[in-house]
């Protein structure tokens, strides 16, 4: 593996307390930069630069893996949905340290897609070079340029984050988020399965993003008031469905990682096959419920875990009066259609992971046991 | 949904303090007894009596989905790695209560494999439904006879565990598993990828099951011994790889819906991406690490577990030595190659959860907020 340049001397922290908090604002500008440059708005397509792979290309695909670790993994998540619900081609996900010990199907029609920030996580590099011999086309989305796994893949969509400082990652996951709807615009208008008219309104959703996530980050206050009532949990539970269910194990991930709070995440329709054991006046539970497609299940999942006395922190649409309602805490977000909702979402979750952390004394940038890039097996 | 005719009054204990037990000590039984009749030693192969798919059908398969709930689940996932290795098929797994609400890529050439239980499982039943609509073949894996499911799909493979009436499956889930392997070899031999020799040698591990269960039931005082060391465990967190790592969420699920502790399941190469934030001297950490392709791996994982003072319950094989010098308990099971190690390490993960559960008094075959059945959405 090669050295990474940056380095925490190449950053400042610029007023903030911490890199976390910093990288959490910035995500608007990272999101900004991964954009720029990239879109054909009037062909309701994008451009993507390094990508090397022509529309016969991407026509030849009959199956997409997407393989990576951690945080990257659960962008992968939502990657999964957003491909398959634009493009018809079918996506596994799959966890680089279990994809590169089996013995994985994938042939010259697989397209192969490594999401690492570093762009050295051991595990993936391995999956990468796995999935080559066995002939599969290789694309990665990597933050750091020239990085391993993106100097020996067939193409890479690099995101534009910047230096990330914070162990936790947050700017890197939503640019690897954002990378992945570039990309899913691009595959589905080369295999024609998407009109102009849908990739105009994707294109379009996906440019409203920064000044949504902006108005998400005013809510910042609100969330450390949140956090301050919650410091003595020993568990939460994250709950989401769909496209928003990774961000249930993404925001419960963080969580874990710098507060050591134990955290899991949960597909909200699963609850009733186990995890509901477990609920009672102790348990907060973090319930996303913006408006869109599973609102109504999500919503009667949320009841269920308030009739056994759980705690809900629900993350909703602005305005959503019968949310607010039944819950102890609201956190709205604001609202736009949902087609960038795991976008907009991400954002609280990283706050209150955050404001917890700190509230509980950890060392949020550097948490025990956890290396940024983790670049041994 | 139809009134399912097994209940609580057509069982006995039969000397057991709780159904749960009597279903874990079953299991051997009840494995013979989904294999009887079926296997076609001679010939490698096997007969599945209402699979209603040929070998032209078989083979004209490029794609199978494994949808289920919870434990159910957690068997798609064995079955996946088994399907993939043996078969060459891809193979993607989701959970029935996502599936349903995505936009899923299914068509003729999908097989659609739904496992349940009960046949009854509201979420699994509907997301049949969708994938028949999109011309889906179907395939059921359940245990009452003549439920919904198993009505509606195309084919069945029946489990013949018998009524389960514990709410936490043990029983159902090993049948379900061997339904599994038996599906393989079936699918394997049809589509002329797995020799004569290799079937053979599949029908001949599966075979011997039953004594090794016998063997692994054996843990069951020891266990006992174990659970009352950590019963002030408030989070539990269990390890596995490749095909032991559903096993791992598996045993997770166990503790979670009848101790109510918070367990949860990891695949072992995830570690250094998030939980190991976690690990101090007071979690506990079941790792399971039969000698097996993954062997080494998992053992290093376990080391950095007990580098940052975590408890390590071990899951090993027979006389590791290695293994047993490095933590503070080692359940030793039967070592019988690795083919069948998910079913063999099934038993000490259910013994473990049912004792802890007992010695906290909580009520093990009918846990607080669950349902054994979950005909509701």
């Amino acid at each position: 593996p090669r050295h990474i340049d940056w380095s925490a001397h190449m950053a400042e922290k610029g007023g903030y307390k911490h890199f976390m908090l910093k990288e959490i604002f910035e995500q608007p500008r990272a999101v900004r930069d991964t954009i720029a440059g990239r879109l054909r708005e009037e062909q309701g397509d994008v451009y993507l630069e390094d990508l090397s792979l022509d529309d016969a290309a991407l026509r030849g695909i009959n199956r997409i893996c997407i393989i990576a670790c951690g945080t990257s993994w659960h962008a992968a998540l939502v990657g999964k949905f957003l491909i398959e619900e634009h493009c018809r081609v079918p996506v596994e996900v799959d966890i680089a340290s279990e994809f590169r010990y089996r013995n994985p199907v994938v042939d010259e029609k697989t397209l192969v897609m490594l999401i690492s920030q570093s762009g050295e996580t051991a595990d993936t590099l391995a999956a990468m070079r796995e999935s080559k011999r066995r002939g599969g086309k290789c694309v990665a989305i990597c933050n750091v340029v020239d990085s391993s796994i993106a100097r020996e893949a067939d193409g890479v969509i690099y995101t534009h984050a910047g230096p990330e400082i914070g162990v936790a990652s947050t700017k890197a996951f939503v640019t690897q988020l954002i990378a992945l709807y570039l990309f899913t615009i691009r595959l589905g208008r080369s295999r024609e399965v998407m009109s102009l008219e849908q990739g105009r309104d994707l294109i379009a959703a996906v440019v409203r993003v920064p000044a949504l996530m902006e108005e998400a980050l005013k809510l910042n206050e609100q969330v450390e008031k949140v956090a301050r009532n919650y410091l003595q949990a020993r568990d939460f539970l994250y709950l989401g469905r769909g496209m928003n269910y990774p961000i249930a194990l993404e925001g419960a991930l963080k969580l874990k990682e710098i507060s050591y709070i134990h955290a899991e995440g949960y597909a909200a329709g699963e609850m009733k096959h186990g995890p509901i054991a477990l609920i009672d006046e102790h348990m907060p539970v973090v319930v996303l419920v913006p408006k869109g497609p599973n609102y109504d299940k999500v919503f009667s999942n949320m009841e269920e875990v308030i009739a056994r006395g759980g705690r809900v922190i629900a993350v909703c649409s602005e305005g959503d009066q019968e949310v607010k309602d039944k819950v102890e805490v609201a956190l709205e977000i604001p609202e736009d259609g949902c087609d960038v909702n795991p976008l907009i979402l991400s954002i609280p979750m990283q706050l209150l992971a955050y404001h917890v952390a700190v509230l509980k004394g950890t060392d949020v940038d550097q948490p025990r046991n956890l290396a940024k890039s983790v670049t041994v097996e």
